[in-house]
């Protein structure tokens, strides 16, 4: 099939997933958990060929960690499914409700989006994940994943067509495209009228090509180079905590810290002991020269340094003399993913909140908060670095749109 | 200054204009209003420059009548934006409140989007009008209007920006753009980084234009192939009296009613006496076989006439037998704006209601109350027809973003 006759289906699959009620998209996820289960073998031998020739790519050894599906890890994936069935679905609910002095009755009803398009790397996990995210919200939803995941990506799709097809449920409400080549994926990104939404998971590289290429509105997703600014007067054990958390913890993921800004007055108080600790974990720094004075060992940081997102134990460090450079500096530098500052004066706290032009704005915790989970939205489709329709960590109700339906008993415009 | 550079004043002065407070907004906006008042005779002036030019081109009638600014038509201007003014900011709201176990306190706080970016036809109404709600909700604003315009959007922008200073308040919180090439408006729509946002407000050709060329996110606005649906069972009167109101009371409009689908169990008692109503005021009708037998002097229906928004004295006609084929009829063809069910059974509407893709679905009243006025908005920046972000009248809320603020007191991921 061609892929808009893939995304004819789909388009034509979207209104009846709409119109299913809560329960039977539940039925439906269950029966795609238990068809995992089922299907491990066959999908762990998939697995195995995308791994073969992985291998002999020569991918690194992350990527082919991120490929790999083992018996634990489709487990996994079917636990994950089975989380989204608890969560409230929120299609349906009319969110606001209003009447006009002509007697008008206006309701905001929330909806799905339609067909949600997702273009993302080789890690297959992502094909049941957003699947059951979607399918919850009544999306339809077309994927397209790393070429060198697409033999488990086609056999975890088999299966939840299968698991669908046995519930009576759409069997398009999934929708893999086939087609790895450049060519399809720019096609994709403009197929207006049959994708309503395209959300791209992955590297830099990816999103700022779909960023670039997509006639159909997008999501911006994930790339973050995030803050911290330690403020003149801050709790230096908590500064060293968080910012060793939020560099160390997880150094490849899109809510690490790439970058210390921190105030010239504390800076003789926190640096030298900052240093040995990032040390201690292997981290490199780059920094300014008066930072470079207190942080012995240190190499010296130019624009580009402050302009990376390193996901490595690396760090650049900045030093200024007020609040208000620290947020003249973030927001020249960030990509409006996660801030954060550490200090005891409330004044400035608020300067920072307000200021700083980014998804989350942190006082006294660390970046790595930034995650639907962490949130407690029970879920999430990716992290919106855009400012229209979603921010920060998105879960169920960023899947949502909305429709006005309005009760009336004859009225005509005057 | 080159176009980037303009865009690059626009991004410095979103950061001002995202922290005046509510007063200091209001200040400004009255400023305006005044300076309005006091320049018109200027304005008017260069208002006759576009008119000559216009007429010497041969503009129409209609987009004459648009160009032309009058005393009455700035005071009308300079109402409008007081209205601006009395309405609420919502800006800096929080709208959501929690928090979770590790005692990190999550709000989600209403922020201006940033920079927006209209592009619009010959109305220089929508100059002072656009300001006015981009200035409330503290966003900048970037303006390409539409060539024919050109010398009284200058003198608008000129009493804005005039206004502005003597309140000490951002001059750049407005930028017109006077290249009104092609080239340029190409180089706007991708000046990813500066504008966050771009609202085309004109024609179909306008909005298909910067849907397929843009790469900064858009809000698709306006366009509207809007259908009634007269049910098996319905009020006579009311089906009349709704179809001439939404098909006649104002034509070139995107919520006129452009399309009339009947199920065949009524029409025989409806179309007769709707020929003759629609035919007094001048409409012409092209409709399907079962429908012409009942519509005397009417034309025959293509496929082309289904799809197309007249904006204009004309409407199709398309008979069905069941609400299911009618939602499909609608489904197929219609533009995600407004659409409507005339009925007296329940279970119809709500079939009609849930089945429907479109923003605005209406039960018994006419599609012609899509307007951010007539919902109660208080403002309209254009109708979204896209389903992210916004859908619908768009009032100030639409030109918000949120972003999250998270306080802490040394919370560090585990």
């Amino acid at each position: 099939m061609t892929l808009l006759e893939l995304a004819t289906k789909a388009r034509d699959a979207k209104y009846v997933v709409a119109s299913l009620s809560t329960e039977e998209k539940n039925k439906g996820i269950f029966a795609v958990c238990d068809g995992l289960i089922a299907d491990a073998g066959l999908i762990i031998k998939a697995n195995a060929i995308d791994m073969e020739k992985g291998k002999e790519k020569g991918l690194s050894q992350g990527l082919l960690d991120r490929l790999l599906l083992t018996e634990d890890r489709i487990k996994a994936m079917a636990d994950g499914l089975r989380q989204v069935v608890e969560l409230e679905d929120p299609i349906g609910k009319d969110v606001e409700n209003w009447q006009r002095p002509n007697g008008l009755d206006i309701k905001k009803r929330l909806v799905p989006i339609g067909v949600v398009g997702v273009i993302y790397e080789a890690r297959p996990n992502v094909t049941a994940d957003v699947f059951g995210l979607c399918f919850k919200t009544g999306n339809a939803v077309i994927l397209k994943g790393g070429s060198d995941a697409l033999e488990s990506n086609i056999a975890i799709v088999n299966t939840i067509k299968a698991a669908l097809a046995k519930c009576d449920l759409p069997v398009d409400a999934i929708t893999l495209i086939e087609d790895t080549s450049r060519e399809s994926t720019k096609e994709m990104m403009r197929l207006n009228g049959y994708i309503d939404v395209l959300i791209p998971r992955g590297g830099a590289g990816l999103i700022k090509s779909v960023v670039e290429n997509a006639s159909v509105p997008v999501i911006e997703t994930g790339s973050g180079n995030c803050h911290i600014y330690v403020d003149s007067e801050a709790d230096i054990d908590m500064a060293v905590s968080i910012i060793v958390n939020a560099k160390t913890q997880r150094i490849g993921v899109c809510n690490a810290c790439e970058s210390l800004v921190i105030h010239e007055d504390i800076a003789p108080k926190l640096l030298p002991v900052l240093n040995k600790e990032l040390r201690s974990k292997g981290v490199q720094i780059f920094a300014d020269e008066k930072a470079r004075n207190l942080m012995e060992g240190s190499g010296k940081a130019t624009e580009q340094d402050f302009a990376t997102e390193y996901l490595d134990y690396i760090i650049s460090v900045k030093t200024v003399s007020s609040v208000e450079e620290a947020i003249e500096h973030i927001n020249k530098y960030n990509t409006g993913h996660s801030e954060a500052i550490i200090t005891k004066i409330e004044e400035n706290a608020n300067k920072f909140l307000n200021g700083v032009d980014a998804a989350c704005v942190y006082v006294n915790a660390s970046t790595r908060f930034t995650d639907g989970f962490e949130f407690g939205f029970g879920a999430e489709i990716g992290i919106s670095t855009g400012k229209l329709h979603a921010r920060g960590p998105m879960g169920l109700m960023a899947l949502t749109s909305y429709k006005y339906t309005i009760h009336g008993n004859g009225q005509v415009r005057k």
